[in-house]
């Protein structure tokens, strides 16, 4: 038996383990059957909740935190991270202006803004970062980005000259937009932004109508957002001469999609495939023998663009094999042995509650990982 | 590839699958990766629960049920098993004289009676029996057996000729046993009793100190009860010339081991190995080029006798390698690999309630089988 090489680059066991400690949870378990191999930890990310933890973590990076303006204008401790490169720095909206810091009675889109989002891209700018990832998604807000833009320098006026309110209702007095305070370091900036939806600023299924209701929009409210977020998109093309409003993404995160485009140097990507190359996996997959990957859940939603799905596209190029681990596996996995998961196994060792499981996610990894590794040493 | 070989030898999950339906179940997962290949069915048994039903599925035999007497005296409907090879019965004594069949307000041990595995013995006799299986866990009894032969003939007297009360109270009078009565057929019948426990008949290791508090016997009871046991040795050895009290697996199911001993030609075996040997099952093995096992639940226990442990042992002689599947993977599995159990995945899908676990066995079984079938293939 030759020494085998191995490449874990599972995404976060959501509530349970960061994709790091599921790292090392792997390795535990893979090195009692394979003590010589070599273990190659990417933790992975598909641009949600734990993007910026993992991306931290695969490049040896830093995470800080900032205080920010939260969605509702009451301040939030967010926190963005500094990568091992010296020169990225990954934000995830939510961590600013997310849903987590409304309740169902506060919860309203014509209020809640996206300007702490863009006091975090500033905080990225003085700390030298010449390119940002942001992940999108968990937006308490529907208002275009505007509060993000603001946030680095542009006014929104209305007719009077006067500053509108934040918020989604506030755009529907907008009447000009002044860039001339945008802060000019954002030209030197290259933005990328992790979208994993395809929906356009405005209409049926813009972003109001589709991810209003669950911020808390009435039908009513919807029909306003709705209509600020075209009154917006109207105002943007005449002045600023951009047509953002049917990019696919533009309406992802209540309009911060169309928001970044505009006041920004971006562009908008698939979560997984930011990371996929900024870790550079394709590459790491081609030195390894085999690649396991997982995530809390697995199921007919994974090939959406969740990380496991990603993984495996990137080692299916690499013409590696690919085995995932998960605490959760749904129906309709059988579409994933096509698309280059190998084999998919749950972690979970008996009837229990969800509690106990998340605790003992590390032990039920490592163990599972060991007894794949046993199968597999069938072969050497 | 050449076309695979596989040996399916599970045991049931209790509550959930016979040993014949997770074979099902395993052939189900294995046939979606290896559709061609060969699988050999062998529902296997330890002895306890379902151990009748494994056989009779194992041999193609047919199962039975008969009216006899339960342990507190009242019918029951006790089942047995007419084996494949037309001239094996098995009986689980527990059918018909099992714990299952008393309250905690009416569970007494100075009562309980094994009559009805002897009336379940006669009619095994009358179908035509030459050997008889006998699986004596869950007794509800501690009567050293002497219910048992007295269905089948033999009269245990008091000091009046007078017959004694049933259960394990009744023996304080016992003064003379009769075996003038007992069925001739006995003598041509090979009867293997299967039993994992080695206490004695009396004393402090023996079948009323140790299992008699289960049985509801209090303190006091047990005093009276091992004194009952010990006196019905003392009269048996007299009389009959046996002296059982101290044969490893006497005190089995309240002595009943000790009575099959004195009553009837019978050997006590682990009962694992009396299944391993009815189903032939290491030359099964090699026959194979894989052994799949498993059990409800797999834990440190499992190498004291239970199926997975037997098969594994088997499928070692044979050189063959062994792969598990469980409802429960529980602590102290390690110790199972150097066993010959070469790699054990539990088939939960994640967290859940035992109810909706136990009805999604067979799918659970199936798709993790399948997935370890997807493993084993990247050897070919």
């Amino acid at each position: 038996m030759s020494r085998k090489t191995f490449l874990l680059a599972p995404d976060s066991f959501k509530e349970s383990m960061t994709a790091k400690e599921v790292c090392i949870a792997m390795e535990k378990g893979l090195s009692r059957v394979y003590p010589d191999a070599r273990f190659i930890h990417v933790p992975m990310a598909d641009g949600g909740e734990g993007t910026v933890q993992s991306l931290v973590d695969a490049s040896g990076g830093s995470l800080h935190t900032k205080e920010v303006t939260g969605p509702l204008g009451l301040p939030v401790t967010a926190s963005f991270g500094l990568l091992g490169d010296g020169e990225t720095a990954a934000i995830e909206m939510a961590s600013a202006s997310g849903i987590h810091f409304v309740t169902k009675e506060t919860k309203n889109p014509l209020m809640t803004t996206t300007y702490g989002t863009g006091e975090l891209i500033g905080e990225c700018l003085d700390r030298g970062a010449k390119k940002i990832l942001i992940g999108i998604g968990g937006s308490a807000t529907n208002d275009g980005g505007a509060g993000m833009a603001e946030a680095l320098g542009a006014k929104f006026l209305d007719e009077k000259g006067q500053e509108i309110p934040r918020g989604g209702g506030g755009l529907a007095h907008l009447s000009k937009i002044d860039t001339s305070g945008l802060d000019a370091r954002l030209q030197g900036v290259e933005i990328v932004v992790a979208c994993d939806v395809t929906n356009p600023l405005c209409g049926e299924h813009g972003a109001s109508a589709v991810f209003g209701p669950q911020k808390g929009a009435t039908p009513e409210m919807v029909q306003t957002l709705d209509a600020n977020l075209a009154h917006y998109a109207d105002i943007v093309f005449e002045q600023l001469g951009r047509d953002v409003r049917d990019v696919p993404g533009a309406g992802a995160a209540g309009g911060l999609g169309a928001g970044l485009l505009v006041f920004t140097r971006s562009e908008l990507r698939k979560g997984v495939e930011i990371v996929l190359d900024y870790t550079e996996l394709e590459r790491k997959a081609g030195e390894a023998d085999l690649v396991f990957t997982g995530e809390g859940g697995i199921d007919f939603q994974t090939k959406f663009g969740k990380t496991p799905y990603g993984v495996a596209a990137a080692a299916k190029r690499a013409g590696k094999k690919v085995i995932a681990v998960a605490g959760y596996v749904g129906d309709g996995i059988e579409a994933l042995y096509d698309e280059g998961i190998d084999a998919i196994f749950g972690i979970v060792p008996g009837a229990g509650e969800l509690p106990e499981l998340l605790a003992a996610g590390p032990e039920n990894v490592a163990r599972t990982c060991e007894n794949i590794a046993r199968v597999l040493k069938f072969a050497d």
